[in-house]
């Protein structure tokens, strides 16, 4: 445990970089605890500036915005882990950022993050560097085949990936994602893929929710289910990876770990598929269904306050409305039980996040996070 | 049952006269459910205005700009009970106030709201009306002492009040209230007071959350409790009066009912004390105890959308933090299992809500409200 600096009091000002949906509803959160929120976006239509006390809007790369940014706020903070490295540099010298410098230089390179993990003794899937067209012949002959090329830096809901079936795909894969500086690894034959969320405090203190299964349809995450169904040594072991790579990055706020669950004859072996240094998408059921939300969680950890309870109430399946599904909201509206979040974008697009819905299950929930 | 008019889909603006907490509240619940706000308040440090997409700094007796107003929104609801008659007037003409005037106008009036809930066959304080000093000697005779006066409009929070112990008390309880038409109300030796939050929906639907018991302090209500410690057949009789109360007034909204409970030998029995057309501040803690909360129930029903579930999923104890109550914060962050909700005011005043925070205490919910 470190020393607890003091908290920050209700009225100060959170900078958000991102005016999206996860600084939206980190907004909201931040308000309910009579905190003020500057939104830094480049973004004119941003769904967040609505929700803020106050907006910039300017580039990530408009150093001198930047600065002004960074006089107004007591605090910086973001909703997405590709924050330019000079930006993020910029306003850890001149406020506080959280998560820190260290969290996106890892969560940024997929290589340093799979090295990250390693390096803590937790399993990830076979990976090898991939940085020329060259080197991608022998990392195909290390991992074996089928295997995964994807790029070391910027990708997201499955782009910047390409997939390696045969021997021959080599070039197509390497041109797929623009011949940049990548890894390839191995195919996981899972049985699901769980995510975490977990939160660190200022003075080290660590809750962690109850893992939840994801379901992806065309690579984008379509629902959460909660709780994951797995046993409970697995989710135990799923608790202390969160713990021990909040730990290992010396970490404050809310992250987002997503792992592979493999049977490998009696074992069940959890491999750590990536982190975001951010509230998550597959955590968005913790607002509707425990004691303190992720977005909360984050807003109270960043601000220097204790965690809050990261209990659940009820089971919960949290699905997103994605593009045109954003039209059945009557639908979800209608059902007494399920929680509608609309998130005030303006323009519809093919795989653009436009809502999510979460569905409570009472009456089933447990005493507390398992594996606690 | 009446026809359901088409919802409000989100991105639908929402009026709200008045810029406080309970607005504030409003806009923040308004939101996750995609919908934008516009706030009208005269005062220019509404805390509502840093959480809405729009606001307007006008006297509510400035007819040209509740015209603008009214042209900028798609449905104008309010966080106060005592909007002008006029101003409610005019806005129910150029758009849809909800709840309506009719509402406005019986919670406005003591009298009026008494004389209606008594039509209702409910019971209520024994009162007379008095318009003048010499009705107050003949209204005492009637109800006898000890007995309260009471101003017919805008008291709220103890003021307008004025006890009368003892004949000769009536010419000062007279001056005290400014010889306004008022109303005496005889004593009643209650047990409690507890107040239920209900909402009806446009299509005639009723939701009602489980009775609170609310504990007072210099006549500003300092904690509600969840449940009532009252018996079943007390909460489902408090239940039947709110839904006599809303179906009474043809309502769209949430209300508040503030009951006396008191015992007549071996009976219970129940006298509405008032009730106001609007969020309450006894039912805050449904926005953390239970599936939906007032202030998004609130939202659903004057958009017209069906109303949510106010299934309550953990006991809880609400307590106002009241001037420099607020500096109290600390400690309540310090609680996991406590929600903690500042209001943004910049300045502390005695007697002036600055927060509240809600204690939850899971694992004694009941499967559903009381008496349904």
């Amino acid at each position: 445990m470190t020393e607890r600096p003091p908290p920050l009091a209700p009225g100060s000002v959170i900078g958000i970089l991102g005016g999206g949906q996860l600084g939206r509803m980190l907004a909201l959160a931040a308000a309910e605890l009579g905190m003020r929120c500057h939104v830094y976006c480049p973004d004119p239509q941003s769904p967040a500036f609505e929700v803020a006390a106050a907006h910039t809007i300017a580039a990530y790369e408009d150093e001198s915005a930047l600065k002004s940014f960074a006089a107004a706020i007591d605090v910086a903070t973001y909703e997405f882990e590709n924050v330019p490295a000079t930006a993020a540099a910029l306003l850890a010298r001149l406020t506080v950022l959280r998560p820190g410098v260290r969290a996106l230089e890892v969560a940024q390179d997929r290589l340093a993050e799979k090295i990250f993990v390693r390096g803590l003794g937790i399993a990830t899937a076979p990976f090898v560097a991939v940085d020329t067209r060259d080197d991608l012949d022998g990392a195909i002959a290390e991992i074996g085949l089928p295997a995964i090329l994807k790029t070391r830096r910027f990708g997201y809901d499955g782009k910047g990936q390409a997939v390696i079936r045969a021997a021959g795909d080599g070039d197509a894969a390497w041109q797929a994602i623009g011949g940049t500086p990548a890894i390839v690894e191995g195919f996981i034959a899972f049985d699901r893929e769980i995510s975490v969320i977990a939160a660190r405090g200022c003075d080290g203190s660590v809750e962690v929710y109850d893992p939840g299964e994801n379901r992806h349809v065309d690579q984008i995450l379509s629902s959460t289910i909660v709780p994951a169904p797995i046993g409970d040594a697995a989710a135990a072991g799923a608790v202390r990876i969160a713990r021990s790579i909040l730990d290992g990055l010396g970490y404050v706020g809310v992250i987002g770990v997503e792992l592979f669950v493999e049977t490998l004859g009696p074992e069940t072996v959890l491999r750590v598929n990536e982190f975001a240094p951010r509230v998550h998408n597959s955590g968005h059921w913790t607002s509707d269904a425990c004691v303190t939300g992720q977005f909360e969680q984050h807003i109270r950890a960043i601000c220097g306050w204790p965690l809050g309870s990261p209990r659940r109430l009820a089971d919960a399946v949290m699905t997103n409305l994605i593009g045109d599904e954003i039209g059945t909201w009557t639908a979800h509206a209608a059902d007494p039980m399920s929680k509608v979040h609309v998130y005030g974008k303006t323009a519809t697009r093919p795989g653009r996040k436009m809502g999510h819905v979460t569905r409570l299950i009472p009456g089933k929930a447990r005493p507390g996070p398992r594996g606690e």
